[in-house]
């Protein structure tokens, strides 16, 4: 898409970095851009984003997780399964080199909740071609990550209702 | 699209407020929700957004300005009326009743730069229906639009390449 990839992180504990990758593939979309974007620890099936970019040409989401939330203590093997063929999917999709955007949802927090190593990540980084812009999203971005990447974006909670009990909506958190 | 619609908040120096705002527009018309977003000081119509939304069943985009970049300290009145336009549009939509979330692109910076009034602003947040969701964006969000709303989310530049000279790149920061 331009002749140097870069690599973003969008972490923190606010809303916005998974809506701001698919704002950011929405927005290449229409310029041609090819984007594929990899959702580790996600699969429910009723997500809208799957619906927007089934009508956007050159926007590809792939779940690879369960409806079911992760358990954080004790992460079911299936779903430890998952996240390491999310991210050996990543690798197969990178290598192909048909895509301008890959971007790896979630993959901080697969890191952070021990599913995969943080050590493949980085990995997967530096086989980045150069052509290629690398996106990974979730809380807790390992500083490994964000030592290579170009481009950090923290999203900050400010205010946040749900601590004042409010249940996620479906549609808009969900 | 629920019951109460909330009113939101992205700002700070980072990257993914507006593209946050599109992925949660995505996200929603995915689901069937009507979103209005209204663009202030953007009227390059090269956007890829505009493309990718045209395609987006129940989203619209308007474009709200000029292509050419406001002046800061000396903002042409061409740019101001522009502006005020563009918060009538907001008016108009959500008295309108016909859209589930009204996002206003830029409004924080518009404020910022002078070109409409934060109590006017004030103003319209609190004429929200209750039903309807209100996404705010831009830098500098004034306090009043802080403590009017119920989710606010800072992104905040970590890393950053442009500090190293790069230009921002056609299709994905423009």
């Amino acid at each position: 898409m331009n002749e140097m990839g870069m690599v973003q992180v969008y972490t923190g504990d606010g809303k916005g970095k998974t809506t701001a990758a698919l704002g950011l593939a929405m927005r290449a979309v229409g310029k041609g851009y090819r984007v594929y974007m990899i959702q580790f620890m996600k699969g429910n099936i009723d997500y809208g984003e799957l619906v927007s970019a089934e009508k956007l040409d050159g926007f590809t989401i792939k779940q690879m997780g369960r409806a079911s939330f992760v358990d954080r203590k004790d992460p079911d093997p299936i779903d430890i399964r998952m996240a390491k063929e999310a991210l050996g999917l990543g690798r197969e999709i990178m290598e192909k080199g048909e895509h301008d955007i890959l971007i790896l949802d979630e993959v901080n927090c697969a890191v952070d909740w021990g599913l995969i190593e943080a050590n493949d990540v980085v990995e997967l980084i530096k086989a980045k071609p150069e052509h290629l812009e690398l996106v990974l999203t979730g809380r807790y971005a390992p500083q490994e990550f964000i030592d290579l990447a170009d481009l950090v974006t923290e999203m900050k909670e400010v205010k946040h209702p749900f601590r004042k009990g409010q249940e996620a909506r479906d549609g808009i958190e969900l």
